[in-house]
C-alpha cells in the first residue's frame, strides 16, 4: 500500500548538501568579519510574545498590519515567530540589562538566522527565510553609523561583490521630521484622489511611507516632493556632514540619496541601503541591505532611553546574487581519501583505515553496501576523492595496501603499520620523495 | 511614562555573547568531524506539516500524544515546530529524491539546529531546544552503525570528554521483536495492576516502552523483565555480532546493555546511547547523545523502503557538561588592536586605523563615546586587548602613533604610514626586531 507523500510547508525550503555549504561559507565569513569588528553573535528565540514586534514595528507597518506570523499556543498566549531580528535583539537587550555600565558601549551584536513571515500566497515570497544583521546599542557618534557602511560593503566586497552603490540619507531629529511631515503632507494632500489607496492611508497616518510606495503613480508624484534635506535642522545638518567625512576618510563611495526613506517609524538621522544590479535579483538598482539609527525603541521595550543602529541583509538574495556573480563559494569539499576494499575480511581493515585517516583529520570514506571495486571507483570519482587506497585479499595477507595519488596517478604499495602510524607523509606534495625511500 | 517590559517566552533562552562563541565552536567541531565522515549538512523548514511529525513518531509517543508544539496558521492548517530532526530530514529526503540512484548511498546528512516541545510548564525543561543529530540512509550494513557510533564518541573526544560510556543493544529485525513483545506481555501481564498507569496503557500499545519508564515501582518490576537479547532471530544475532566486531576493530570501548530500549516505534537492530556521570546532569549515568537504527520511516513518508540510522545530541546538556567539565572552549576572543584617541581631528584618524588593521584581518576597536584616554584604556584591558595604539593631537601633528604590546609593555612610535601599510610586521614576536629597525 502506498502511503501518502509529504511535503515542506507552503514557503519554506529544504537546503540540501551541496548547497547548504554555500551558506555557511557567507555565514562564516559574516561572523568572522564582524568580530573584527568587534561585533558578536547574540541569539533570540524563534518565537517572542506578539506585542514584542507588534510594539516595534510601528502601527502601519506591514509586518504588523498583514504579513505577520503570529499564532495562538496551546495557553491561548499570542506568539509570532520573529518577523526580523531587531526586535527580538532589543527585547534581549533590555531584559538581560545588556544597558548596564559593566557592558562596553555601543554594545555591538550580530545575528544570524531564520524569519518568518505569513505572506500571501501569490507573492512568491518565503515564509521563511533568513537574515544576518547588526545591531549597535548607546553611541550618538556618527563614525559608528560610518564604521556599520564601511563594514557591510566589506562583508560584501569580501564576497567578491563589485557592481555596489551605497545610497546614505538623513531623516534627521526629531524637530527636522516634524517640520518636513508638515511639508510633505501640504505637498501631497492636492494629490490625495490620486494616491494609491495605501498611499492615502499612509498620509494620514506616516507621510513618509508615501515616498517608499512602489506604485507607479504613487512615484510619479512623490518625484517632485520636497526633500527632507532641505528640513535638516542645523544639529542634524552638522551630523550628517560628519557622517559623510567619515565615510570619505574611509574611502566608502557613497551617494546621499533623499528618495531612500526606510520603513520603520523609529529611524532618525542615517539611513542607507546597498545596491546592486545584477538580472538574478530584476532589473536596475535592487537592494541587498539596509538600515538605519533609531530611537525609542530600547525605551518601548521598557530600557532606558538609548539609540540604537542597524542594518539587516536577506541571505536568499544574497545567495542568489552570489550565485548569478559566480562569486568563488565551496560546495561539498572533495573527498581527501577513498578507502575501496574487495573479499572476505576487508570490510574490517577498511573501517580501521578511513578511521585511522580521520584521525590525521582528512575526510575518509568506503563502502557500506558490498559492491565490487568498480562500483567504489565510481563513487570514489563522484566524492573526487584525491587519493584511493585499495584493500583487496593479497593486500590483506601482505598486510600492505595500495595507494593512488588521483592528480598524478602515482600508485605505490605501503605497508599498512606505516599507513596507520604514518599517513600524512604520503598524502600532498610529499608522496613522491616519499614513494623514492619507500621503494628503496 | 514606563513602559512596560517585555520578557522572552516561557521555555527559552537567550543566548548572549561570551556564551554563543562557546556554541559557536562546539557546532563548527561537529561540522568539521562530520565533514570528515563525510556527513554533509541538510536544512529543513523550522516547521512541518503537523503529520510529518505525527506519523513519524508513533502512535504512543510523548511527542505527539502530549509535548508537541503545534498550532493552527492563518489558513487553518495544522503546523508544528519541529519536536526533533529526523522527520524533516526524512520528508526532505523523500520530497527531494534523494533516494534516487544519483546519490551515493548510503545518503549521510547532519543537522544543527532549534527544536520544540510544548512541555507542561512545570517540567522546567525548554521549549527551543536545540539538537545535533545526523542520519543515514540505504545501508544495511553494521559497519555503518559502528562508524556512526566510533563517531559520536570521537565528536565528544574531540570536546574534552573523557568519562564516558557507550551501551548498545539491539532490538533484532520483526521476528526477533515479535516474539519478545510475547514474552514481555506475558511477564508484565501478572504485575498490571502494580504498573504506573502510563505502563498500564503502553502495555497494551507497545510494551517495550514499559522498559524505559521512569517510575520507580515500574523500573524494579523491569528489572527481571526477559532479555530481548535472548530472543532475537539468528540473523539478528549474527549482525548484532558483527557490530561488536566491528566497534571491538575501532577501538571502541562498549557495554552491551538489554535495558536501552529508546521510544521510538520504529527503531530495530541496532540503538545506542551514549552516556556520561557528570554532577552537572544529575547523579549516576545520564544519556548525552542517544540514537538507533530504523526502517519504515522512509516509507512512512512516502519514499522507498529504506532503512536509516541515526542519533541525536542535546546542546544544551552538552554545554552544561562541557561547562562542569572544564572543558576548553572560547569566549570573546581578545581584541587584537585598540586604538586609543584624545584631541581634535583625531577620531577620524582613528576611524582610518581600526579601519586599516582590520584590513590586515586582525580585530580592532576604538571609542565612539568621546571618553578619555583612562576611559579608553579601560575599555581596551576589558577587551584583553593585545596592542593600543595611541593618537593624540601631538601624534597627529607627526604623523606617527604610539604603538603599545600589552603583552610585553614595549612602546614603539610608529609613523601613521608605515602602520597603514605594514603593520603586521609590528604585531606579534615581530615586534621586538622591527623595534630595532625603526629606532634606529
Amino acid at each position: 500500500m502506498a502511503k501518502a507523500t509529504y511535503q515542506k510547508p507552503k514557503g519554506t525550503a529544504d537546503l540540501l548538501p551541496g548547497e547548504s555549504s554555500k551558506w555557511h561559507f557567507v555565514e562564516e565569513t559574516a561572523r568572522l568579519l564582524f568580530n573584527d569588528y568587534q561585533y558578536h553573535e547574540i541569539r533570540t528565540p524563534i518565537f517572542e510574545n506578539f506585542e514584542v514586534f507588534s510594539r516595534t514595528s510601528g502601527d502601519t507597518s506591514d509586518v504588523v498590519t498583514k504579513e505577520m506570523y503570529d499564532f495562538f499556543d496551546k495557553g491561548e498566549r499570542r506568539m509570532a515567530l520573529r518577523p526580523e531580528g531587531t526586535a527580538g535583539v532589543v527585547r534581549a537587550f533590555v531584559e538581560n540589562k545588556l544597558f548596564g555600565p559593566e557592558f562596553q558601549k555601543p554594545y555591538k551584536a550580530f545575528y544570524i538566522g531564520p524569519m518568518f513571515r505569513y505572506e500571501r500566497p501569490q507573492a512568491g515570497r518565503m515564509r521563511q527565510f533568513h537574515q544576518i544583521g547588526v545591531e549597535a546599542f548607546g553611541s550618538e557618534s556618527p563614525a559608528l553609523d560610518a564604521e556599520m557602511i564601511a563594514m557591510v560593503v566589506d562583508l560584501f566586497q569580501t564576497l567578491g561583490l563589485t557592481q555596489l552603490k551605497v545610497a546614505v540619507n538623513s531623516l534627521g531629529d526629531i524637530e527636522s521630521r516634524h517640520n518636513y511631515r508638515e511639508a510633505l503632507i501640504a505637498y501631497l494632500t492636492p494629490f490625495f484622489d490620486e494616491l494609491s489607496k495605501d498611499s492615502q492611508v499612509r498620509l494620514e497616518k506616516n507621510p513618509l511611507r508615501v515616498l517608499d510606495s512602489k506604485d507607479q503613480a504613487d512615484q510619479a508624484i512623490v518625484a517632485n516632493a520636497p526633500s527632507i534635506l532641505d528640513y535638516l535642522s542645523d544639529d542634524a545638518k552638522v551630523r550628517f556632514e560628519q557622517l559623510q567625512r567619515y565615510l570619505d576618510a574611509l574611502g566608502v563611495e557613497y551617494e546621499v540619496d533623499a528618495t531612500v526613506v526606510r520603513g520603520l517609524d523609529y529611524y532618525n538621522h542615517t539611513i542607507f541601503e546597498v545596491m546592486t544590479q545584477s538580472k538574478a535579483l530584476g532589473t536596475g538598482w535592487t537592494t541587498i541591505a539596509g538600515g538605519g539609527r533609531y530611537s525609542g525603541l530600547v525605551s518601548e521595550l521598557g530600557g532606558p532611553e538609548l539609540p540604537g543602529i542597524g542594518f539587516g541583509i536577506g541571505l536568499e538574495r544574497l545567495m542568489l546574487l552570489l550565485a548569478d556573480e559566480q562569486a568563488n563559494l565551496p560546495g561539498i569539499a572533495p573527498l581527501d581519501v577513498y578507502v575501496a576494499h574487495q573479499g572476505e575480511g576487508t570490510e574490517v581493515t577498511a573501517l580501521q583505515m578511513v578511521q585511522a585517516v580521520r584521525a590525521f583529520g582528512y575526510s575518509a570514506d568506503c563502502d557500506f553496501s558490498d559492491r565490487k571495486l568498480k562500483g567504489q571507483f565510481k563513487t570514489a570519482d563522484r566524492e573526487q576523492a584525491r587519493y584511493i587506497i585499495v584493500i583487496g585479499e593479497q593486500e590483506l595477507l601482505a598486510q600492505s595496501a595500495n595507494l593512488k595519488n588521483m592528480t598524478t596517478g602515482h600508485e605505490i604499495t605501503v605497508k599498512l603499520a606505516e599507513l596507520y602510524t604514518n599517513l600524512p607523509a604520503y598524502i600532498d606534495e610529499s608522496i613522491e620523495q616519499n614513494e623514492g625511500e619507500n621503494n628503496a
